[in-house]
């Protein structure tokens, strides 16, 4: 994993206990990975976390342990792939206290538990600079039914995971430094904090879905990523999201704040648009995979995406994707 | 391969041009690669360069985007797999100019064309610290015949491929501030900043080594690394290493540098073992593979490693392994 660089690998070893026997126990130059299944071909992805840009470096350590897994498996349900395998590369200013590290071992492990994956390797390294974390993530899906961004077509139905927008207000409210309002706001931080990557949905809509992937910039911007990618454009109702209680009395209180729902990051939900003809048959494949879907929209061939009110006026959207904080 | 982050996308599409069709140019949550060929297994590695750790900031551009590949198939090498793929995560400080992205592309292609490999994926962050590169490559690998660190056995021979101890040179002079002789040894240089990984020859010793890893630690450390993996020890000669006409000419002048020609790293030359009935196989494999290669030790059951000069006494090693500057 680490070479010879004293005290950080002893940080390495807070990692051996999350590798597979494929890791070889981290010690060899790079791993080994049996190939995938007959007709079966790799997924891989790879995302980075950098400090005071993607996470607040006093983020709770599991939860940092855990995002970091949970935004590369999503990238992986996007794509309609069972996780297997992941790497991870972490670059620390200073050698973390072994509580730190022991949290974030134990964000990880519980993730790559519930999803079954295991490490297989990594590097670990010191900078000048915040703690960054790049992870690799791979998994197998059935050879050309990779679900993508381009395959909606006019007519299709746009559906999306969960709820939306509960990451966003959670930004939302910490920027205002409305502090009284974070306590009475836990579930929207877990969602911040703890995505849960749909990897059973994805899977699920191996066949049936017309085009996928997570929703990390808003749900706007990934919409339009579909429309571009696709050749299409989408029409939203705004009426129709799916919204956690927290988030409708947010709103109830706050109106304005559907723009954040429309155009907030990280929530990290599937994002795809289904045949009309298969709409029953994504309804039981989300049940299946004990997933609450919404339709919220359709696919048309004029392009750029529009959010409509329940009066069918456009809803004013100040800004369009997701803006690190 | 990034996502809706202003400026931070332009950069990415810089590094499109050097992805294969498998990486869906880049645009996807993931990239799809097809399973390695019948009977074959996947290697896969990540290694992070950071600026000013790993680096400096001022090297030339193509020379960080040729190491940060280079290091990786090196490690493939050491695995004797065939590199095939790679994913690379950027974390930039500020935007870099037009003509820094270009060269550093340009050292990514010029090795990826001569190593058969294509990008096919990644993310591209920002970050309030320095440059940080996190590269993870692929390759395929005639399954359960991967080199691992773990097979060397007492008896089997000491081998090293080019020259040892070039890239601690030039760094030694680099550091000692001397840019009088920095003119006189670009070849050093050239080593330290543009290390050719053993591609060919990692794939020509599988079924020969008993045992092999890269020189990234340096040679007695990473001899370290494969005698503890064994569960023996080794002793080398210090007047077996290959070096270089200019590491011949610095040693003449200063012998105690031959301590840094023995601990010093970032050769990324392979180190391996050979049993005894298969020396002359080896050397055939390494000539079709067109690298050189040199015997400079001996497998031994006592644990440790020791460096003998020409006397047959020790070479006072004040450190071991790498410390990067």
């Amino acid at each position: 994993m680490s070479e010879g660089r004293g005290e950080f690998d002893l940080i390495a070893r807070y990692f051996r206990p999350l590798a597979g026997p494929e890791g070889l126990d981290l010690l060899d130059d790079a791993a080994v990975a049996a190939p995938p299944p007959d007709g079966e071909h790799i997924v891989v992805t790879c995302d980075t976390m950098v400090a005071g840009v993607h996470f607040l470096p006093g983020d709770p350590p599991d939860a940092i342990g855990h995002k970091i897994l949970a935004v590369n498996l999503s990238d992986l349900a996007a794509m309609g792939a069972r996780p297997t395998h992941y790497l991870l590369a972490t670059s620390f200013p200073s050698v973390p206290a072994d509580d730190w590290l022991a949290a974030f071992v134990q964000g990880l492990r519980r993730l790559q538990d519930e999803a079954g994956v295991v490490l297989i390797g990594g590097d670990t390294t010191r900078t000048t600079g915040p703690l960054t974390l790049t992870l690799t993530a791979f998994g197998h899906v059935p050879g050309g039914q990779a679900l993508r961004r381009s395959g909606a077509r006019a007519g299709d139905l746009v559906f999306v995971s969960g709820t939306i927008g509960d990451a966003a207000l959670a930004l939302h409210l910490a920027r205002d430094g409305d502090t009284t309002g974070l306590t009475g706001n836990a579930a929207l931080f877990q969602r911040l904090q703890r995505p849960r990557p749909r990897v059973a949905l994805g899977q699920a809509l191996v066949g049936l879905a017309s085009a996928a992937m997570d929703v990390s910039d808003g749900l706007v911007a990934d919409l339009g990523h579909i429309a571009a990618a696709s050749g299409v454009g989408a029409v939203v109702r705004s009426d129709a999201l799916p919204l956690s209680t927290e988030a409708v009395a947010l709103l109830a209180e706050q109106p304005a704040l559907m723009a954040q729902v429309l155009t907030g990051g990280d929530d990290y939900e599937l994002l795809f648009t289904i045949p009309p003809e298969r709409r029953a048959a994504a309804r039981a494949a989300a049940q299946r995979a004990q997933t609450q879907i919404k339709e919220i929209g359709v696919v048309r061939a004029e392009a750029g995406v529009v959010a409509l009110d329940r009066a069918g006026d456009p809803v004013p959207l100040s800004e369009f994707g997701y803006r690190h904080f």
